[in-house]
């Protein structure tokens, strides 16, 4: 590639004004363009265009450290060298089958101006959709065990544009987002959300990722980090002066962000831009290709699937996750309304063993429910003890005759280092049941006290449940960690994460407004596939409550475009056994939509408003198509021109003419029709609606 | 014994001046009286007298919550119960074959007088010995989980008396020990001590228990505390104004003291007295006393023992924990100087074998050593992979073939996290290489980072360590934990622990002066054993290397006494195979002398001066004494009386009459006599000296 190389790179290593020295690099597609200056005062700085226009205008480098005590800020170049990279990798699972990973590199070795020379580097990978950077610290004398207090990396936004943001929080990312100027961040508004366990805002001005912008002429970014390891996740804060955004990393219990041994680097910076926003949506392929490949020695247990499970019942108040009294641990006298017992279990079997679901989550099976939560309490649950009416060899063999697999419950409840010690005896006793999936949660305060969900220590320990769980065969589904940045391609069992809003808020506070599902593809999912449990029927709360309001902000059609839209090889059918036998027809959709895809087309986005997405499944020429709508109802077309030659039927899941999120959100109609590539469906989605299709080749129907 | 107690027990719950409520108790014998008073106010005082001699004046009882935010200080007396208790018990080993449990207990039922009315209990136990009194919570509505922010325990002296004690300090109690007034504490005055690993000295007029004292109408007087369990350890606030100590609670990383789940209850405080020396050091049985009975199921595997090891040679510096090079982990070339080789190892077995000494521990012997120390690294030894050099198995069968048992070793190097993730998996290779004791380390800062060693959550780790190797049937020996509080009780497998200044200071520090063992058994030894590592021969480090000027601060006969004076079931003899090869008549002394008794005889005691204390065998017709002096040569009477009938061969290791711990500390004599229970010895002890010696029936010889 070398000789392309001196093409493509525009290289300066010249003196300029007042000493500056800058580099350059341009995308492989020539579209983005990368600057780099080395002031005079030693300062560097960055910047980034797209097409020629700006994207970031110059920005700052630098660490802080304070063991030893020096602020990274000021450099000397030393070397610089550009390299290119052009290769395809085929993930174990996910939305397409292939992935090309094509960059230029430029890497800087910096050397510190203070007094002890230490030695960085900042590499710098500019792809066709978008900027990835890091720092990387080189094994030197002066510099083993290190301690990271601050990062200085500057994101200088060209001007104050449109952002779709939560509030900067070292806890919890389940907020609903909010869509203003970034100058009219604030924070402090979403402190009224009481429904969220653990808030720990930052303050007004700080946001955190992957924050989606749009410029008023018209560009999309995205600002997020790929591969964060043995390091905190990385909120921003907003100075509103200067639409600059600054690296804030989340501090340990005594106010450290990092330690580190060089060698050593810091996750990349993702910067993605394109001029359309279904760009941004498949640039979810660039955090990949910054991820490392899978260090699973084997990747055969891993199974893409749907699953149900003994778990809204409780959200909607019809059962308990505790057996005996809640908030009170001295008895354990049944009060009867405990939803993971035998005979229940059994019925979310039968059921899915009927419909060919092949997962059934349990939660609420094991000792410790009943004051798990708000007490800071560390030895809560041990994760091999069910209550008395779960009966677990019995469900063992149960489900095996019906050919279906349970999924395992580890709620820590914040206790991390109590789960730490029976991770290996959990995961043991898993596999001695027939259990080879686990949701893990972590609802609560963090113990060691003093830690945060999205600091280095739990950074680290979610890495060592993928890592711990890879190696015993075992997949994972973490809720409430901190936000994905890629690695389930190097952890591939670990198929999803919550960590975002998920439908869950939906059953007991005010919910996910309609527009949600449109923000969260271009925000939480950018860096990896949700659990967001879709496919509630029964959308209002008042079915199982005259006096309860709650309701899920879609129409039942929606429901089932997500499985789609929202991607993810873990895909819940959230609701109750005898709400889906109420629609059957409806429910045949979520039988048939596959969890593992060859290939993915986003065919019309925009953030907030709407999504189209259409999904060739798995080995088999069938492709599902998703389309969602925000509070607004819209027409949007869908051009099949993708499929291949001959007849498909479609099989079209639409609201009803007359259907609405909260007039009428459970009408909807389903229609087949013959379609070819030449089609162009215009799909009419209701307010807060949507549209699922599956389209099957007219010879296999 | 309700009868006796109508008449031991006076008791006056009628209305006193002011509305004052009082309540008085006597001990067994009638020299302790315990008064508690309710003032008005509802504030609860307690105050002690020995023999008519005031030991606590009036002291505040009280604890401060965080959740609920409420400071029980104000009290109304709900309840009195009084009862006694008389009975006697075998521990697994230790100082007698039986102790007896005989106190009077006053209970007196309290609710807050704030708005909440909170419950709690506090329980005094008036022994011979001395008091022992802790708060309780009982269960209770408006108290399930809760969080203490401060204890406001008052221990009111009668005078500012003589004190030994250490700084209050949240993470070292490797002090050498202070002799001054109480008015004259001055912490700061230690954090000169480099050598010591982590400081976190609270204040300049903080101490930490045990605390002895002394005051000037002859009373001793030790304060410490019993059963530290799910609680932080105790330090003591000294008000020089008034001569009155107030509890202090180790912080957590956040700042609070303990989180509770009523019912619960907080360690006992202990005041032991006595007009004589002699009994303070014969009254950790009250200590004792006040723990529960063993929660182990099986005992059988507990052995108390004598080791030998590959660690002193670290010490004098003939050898390295490490294989490669130190302070650097990056690659794993030899040096060449590693003590924990296979060899050497055999050679220790052999040494072992060849002199009848059970066990042999291994320092070193893991990977993770080069960077282990300083750095805050969390993932530093996972306990079961072995350097190179060192043939796990190789040596397990070498050992087994020799009668001898290896003693594992594992320094945690503070990060308690990763030792938790390992303790399950390193138990189970130890129990799999015919290890069944281990010696534990916490030298270094503590993660989880803003932990400390005497906060509840390590107090709760140490517990779990205990526990879980006693589930293994392995034992224990902790160096580095907080300050033993009588819990090998409860968990007989934890035979010592270091927790203290040990011998090892000596090697390589300004070590601990000749007075240090004598204050020991008033201060860190009421708690429980210690793992102090005597046995030293070669006394000066200049026979490593003419450069060193440190030394150990004893004669080597002291050295043997210390075998006896210092109470352990685990003894260490500590020096090198080689030395002891150099003086094997004085090495008979170790290889004689029992490591467990059938009874204990304190025959002469001054803190700071001097200690003659006489031992039986366990299950045979032998005695043991040991006689050590501080800075200053004296002369002791040993007093024969003990022994039964018939006449004994008492071997003598004496100081040389012209003995000197700096001037001339390997000078000794070895003699024998024939004694009977008329014999009265004169012991001479050199500066810096002591004796030891053997007792054995004539006809036995």
């Amino acid at each position: 590639m070398k000789r392309y190389l001196s093409l493509l790179v525009a290289l300066a290593s010249g003196l300029f004004a007042f000493g500056q020295k800058t580099f350059s690099l341009q995308s492989p597609d020539g579209a983005l363009r990368l600057d780099v200056a080395n002031e005079a005062t030693g300062q560097l700085r960055y910047s980034l265009t797209y097409k020629n226009k700006p994207v970031l205008l110059p920005g700052t480098l630098g660490i802080t450290l304070k063991e030893p005590n020096v602020n990274l800020s000021l450099f000397r170049i030393t070397a610089n060298t550009t390299s290119t990279h052009d290769a395809s990798w085929q993930p174990v699972w996910g939305e397409w089958a292939s992935i090309r990973d094509r960059h230029y590199e430029l890497r800087l070795g910096l050397e510190d101006l203070g007094d002890q020379h230490l030695r960085v580097d900042v590499v710098f990978r500019l792809f066709n959709e978008g900027l990835g950077f890091r720092y990387e610290f080189p094994a030197q004398a002066a510099l083993q065990h290190f301690v990271v207090a601050s990062e200085n990396t500057q994101f200088h936004l060209a001007g104050d544009h449109n952002a779709f943001w939560i509030p900067g929080d070292f806890d919890s990312n389940e907020y609903p987002y909010h869509r203003t100027r970034l100058s009219a961040v604030d924070a402090w508004a979403d402190s009224t959300h009481s429904e969220i366990g653990v808030k720990s805002i930052i303050g007004k001005d700080y946001v955190q990722t992957p924050l989606m912008l749009k410029s008023d002429d018209g560009l999309y970014i995205n600002i997020h980090e790929a591969a964060l390891v043995n390091y905190p996740a990385m909120d921003l804060a907003v100075n509103k002066s200067n639409n600059t955004l600054q690296s804030v990393l989340v501090p340990d219990a005594v106010g450290n962000a990092a330690y580190l041994q060089a060698p050593a680097h810091t996750p990349w910076r993702t910067i993605i831009v394109s001029d359309k926003a279904t760009e941004v949506l498949a640039s979810t392929k660039m955090i990949l290709n910054l991820n490392e490949p899978t260090k699973l020695k084997s990747t055969a247990f891993i199974r893409p699937q749907k699953f149900v499970g003994v778990w809204w019942e409780m959200h909607v108040g019809k059962s308990s996750w505790d057996y005996a009294a809640t908030q009170s641990a001295s008895t354990l006298v049944a009060h009867g309304h405990h939803g993971a017992n035998t005979p229940n279990v059994k019925r979310y079997i039968d059921f899915a063993a009927k419909h060919g679901i092949p997962g059934v989550l349990v939660e609420g099976w094991n000792v410790g429910w009943e004051d798990w939560y708000g007490k800071w309490k560390e030895n809560v649950f041990d994760f091999v003890t069910p209550y008395p009416d779960f009966n677990v060899k019995e469900l063992q063999a149960y489900a095996k005759k019906k050919g279906v697999k349970l999924i395992m419950h580890h709620e820590t409840s914040g206790s991390v280092t109590n789960y730490e010690r029976w991770m290996d005896t959990a995961y043991r006793f898993m596999k001695q049941h027939g259990y080879d999936a686990v949701k893990t949660g972590y609802v609560g305060r963090i113990i060691p006290r003093g830690e945060h969900h999205d600091g280095q220590w739990m950074v680290n320990h979610y890495v060592r449940v993928a890592e711990k769980t890879g190696r015993y065969g075992i997949m994972v589904d973490m809720h409430e960690p901190t936000r994905p940045t890629g690695l389930h391609r190097t952890y591939p069992n670990w198929l999803a994460s919550e960590a975002a809003r998920g439908n869950e808020f939906n059953a007991w506070s005010v919910g996910n407004p309609p527009a949600h599902e449109t923000i969260l593809p271009f925000t939480r999912l950018m860096g990896g596939p949700m659990d967001y449990t879709p496919g509630i029927f029964e959308i209002k709360m008042s079915a199982y409550d005259p006096k309860k309001k709650e309701q899920v902000h879609t129409t039942l059609a929606k429901q089932l475009a997500l499985y789609v839209t929202m991607y993810s090889p873990l895909q819940m059918a959230a609701d109750l056994p005898e709400n889906y036998e109420k629609h059957l027809d409806a429910f045949q959709f979520i039988k048939d939509v596959p969890t593992d895809w060859d290939d993915t087309r986003y065919l019309a986005a925009e953030p907030g408003e709407y999504l189209l997405v259409a999904r060739k499944a798995k080995g088999r020429n069938a492709w599902f198509l998703g389309a969602i709508s925000n509070e607004k109802p819209r027409s949007v077309e869908a051009d099949l021109s993708f499929l291949g030659p001959g007849a498909y039927i479609a099989t079209i899941y639409r609201d009803a003419d007359d259907a609405h999120w909260q007039n009428n959100p459970k009408a909807y109609k389903i229609e087949t029709m013959t379609v070819t590539s030449a089609t162009k469906l215009p799909l009419k989605l209701a307010a807060g609606g949507g549209c699922a299709i599956s389209i099957v080749p007219k010879s296999k129907k």
